[in-house]
């Protein structure tokens, strides 16, 4: 998928010409038609550009739909015929100059925002234009809906909250100060210092979802964050970016996920859960509270510990460990 | 104690016959009293509804001094004859479900906040109807005070924080974007999927008490949750629903505390300790940085580790650990 | 260095004659300067008090120039000649009650602030008096940029950010809610309770710096807390008083850091890293996520664990553990 309209406009569309002067390649290599989006490479469909960086063999069979997709400039990568490869020196790098200069935030300058006559709106909310109020929905106090956010019916936006590049279901909750759809934490390297890789993802929160006071969910770098319907997460938990959330899930405070997790249905974190990236959490799986999560968790298992592991794995090391050292004592 | 009417209203007296048909009882077997306002069962007096779910033998010598108690429908509570108890299905549920379209927040429309002529509040603050702003007192911007808050003399509320449902004491900081009052963490499964308790308790700040940049205070469900006077407590901690946290308390950055906790006075926690549902910390206990408490610590003890034990015994287990490995791999 | 100009001012020069006064000593026995400023021991040049509370064998070949330095008041101490050693009961607590009557926050109140013309500064954000905000600089909905703060060109504040005493470099991002320049956690006993400690410090972050949503970083009590160039914060993370941070650090979400530490170049911080009071974290070393780190770290090294030690000898540690418990399972 591409970038939402909603939220970001490209200055115009790239023509063959365009890509080969960008990318300094002939452009009667390329495919004839326009590039008018971007997107990740799982996600990329015609008229989008992304980028691959792993060696040809990681190649799917069924290659990236994008209409020009970036690549190493590696011999091997060379050999490939497509006409949507093309290979630069660091396809990340090449691919976020390209966007910075060429996508920007969607401001809908001349589009009041909409709010259903039913929705109640604080005076000193402030809603963007091009954002969308549901039937029901409460706005509090200095609440923030940024330029062509949707908030579902009935949904409750607490004081101090701020909503970006996120699409908020029916009965929704946001309580005080929590933060939706900032840029997420990815850095890439160049002259010589850390630079912040800027994010054109959105947030999906669908129905029912509760987030607790000050917390923080961060929007994909390129595709989206997502939290399933009636999941319940306590204050002051963070979610990465590209992170997705399933169904009932349950996270008590602190809890904290990093990027591209996954976590399926019916899973409960305990308060201070850690999540590493790319993890993934299988359905009904439990972590107690502190629990330091590095590798994945089957279906149903419940872990705990720091790092995590299978509950009665680590309660019996803490157990081992406190009778050797009792006994160590008592025979002094 | 029942509802705080600065808080809440209910949107009329329950007679007898109200209740009957609510719960589908008979009139006749009820007390005559009308019920005004709900409690928890232990804070429960005269013209309260409250729910009980434990078994009969728990039920305390003194029942409930509420006009009317929910208890579970099983056979053991239709023997017992008093007029207060009424049998329903899910008393949680019951009550609960009886609440949400009878108790509503006060917004005290047509009386306007009281501030002190020799308080500050900043032209960018909001102060609801109802509130009430002690003398010498300094709200800073974007503060956001809820109907019907008190706030005692010199208090001084910092940039985007927000009060709700609270009490706050003489002398009391709070720093920029603390969360006093929001809804606490309480789920209850109904219709497939997990639903937010509705919360109709406070938050107490006692005089002097400090509480760090992006804090949050949840308050009671039923009832206050509690924070004694001259407590410190550090940026971006978290106190859950009905804790009640004793004077002189210290709270490094990040403590974690769930609901229903008790801290004694003088108590001290370290940065990033985590805090078990329901339970209790002695007087002038003190947990080292990080520990993660499962259950009671007596008055006086330090703990430490996760899980906390007292510190001695994590200490001489990770002495022991370390010693046996590093003979292992002298002995290689 | 004594307090900035641009964010407190005294009531007035002090004078031998008002210092005599205050600690209740001989005006003979002073300079003859006038006391205009105060500061840390280690920062102070002359003008300005400033206490120091170890024994005098720590008391510095070429000891503080100051033009008081306040002393504890023992008879070794009663033996130095120095006309700028003032012996008192409690060095520190005579300090800060000096302060608390004597420096105030300065408001700037007949200077504007200064907006650069091609600066942006949304319609709902707040900027102090004396504050300047840089060419291309961006102030989103609900920031609050306080009296005398300094932003550089073309840095970002977020929706609902807070800068207080802060001087802020050129291309800085702040993220939604975060919050610079509050008060420290820094306590001091009296009439049988804490105290909070005032802080006359700053927060000084250089060019290029991000600071994740909702983190917190305090300002030095006595001097600056500094996060130097091109350091990338992530979501929640806290940076205590006083604490210095290097160029190009990198800490992930949550990471925790106290007062008075030092942390250098290069260094990586995982998730979820606490760092104790006064700890020194050697260039381009490493915390694996979750690490509470008690003590200093050499350079180039990685750490982990809770407590932190060397990675390795913490995962030994695990493995062994683990082995011995599986051990003792399989021969059951």
């Amino acid at each position: 998928m591409g970038i939402d309209p909603r939220f970001f406009r490209v200055s115009k569309a790239l023509s063959p010409s365009d890509i080969a002067k960008q990318f300094d390649v002939e452009e009667g290599s390329l495919p004839t038609d326009s590039v008018t989006s971007l997107s990740s490479f799982d996600g990329a469909s015609k008229g989008d550009i992304c980028f691959f960086e792993g060696p040809l063999k990681s190649w799917p069979e069924h290659a990236s739909a994008a209409t020009i997709c970036l690549t190493p400039d590696t011999s091997e990568w060379r050999s490939v015929a497509d006409s949507n490869v093309v290979q630069v020196d660091n396809p990340r790098a090449a691919f976020f100059d390209l966007a910075s200069g060429w996508v920007f935030e969607e401001t809908h300058q001349s589009q009041p925002p909409r709010i259903h006559p039913e929705a109640s709106v604080a005076p000193s909310a402030v809603v963007e234009n091009g954002a969308n109020i549901g039937k029901g929905a409460k706005i509090d106090a200095f609440a923030y809906i940024g330029p062509g956010v949707q908030i579902g019916e009935n949904a409750k936006i607490g004081s101090h909250a701020s909503i970006r590049f996120s699409l908020v279901g029916n009965g929704v909750k946001l309580l005080a100060g929590a933060r939706l759809g900032e840029d997420g934490f990815g850095l890439i390297p160049g002259d010589g210092k850390m630079n912040d890789l800027p994010h054109y993802g959105r947030v999906i929160l669908h129905d029912g979802v509760t987030l607790g006071a000050n917390c923080t969910v961060d929007r994909g770098l390129l595709g989206d964050t997502v939290i399933g319907a009636h999941t319940k997460i306590d204050n002051q938990c963070h979610i990465g970016h590209n992170t997705i959330v399933g169904q009932n899930v349950i996270m008590v405070a602190y809890a904290g996920i990093s990027g591209s997790v996954k976590i399926d249905d019916n899973v409960r974190l305990g308060g201070r859960v850690g999540v590493a990236d790319h993890v993934h959490i299988g359905e009904g799986a439990q972590l107690g509270a502190g629990a330091g999560l590095l590798r994945d968790v089957p279906a149903g298992e419940t872990w705990g510990g720091f790092p995590a592991r299978p509950l009665k794995d680590w309660q019996r090391e803490l157990i081992w460990v406190s009778k050797q050292t009792r006994r160590r004592k008592a025979s002094k």
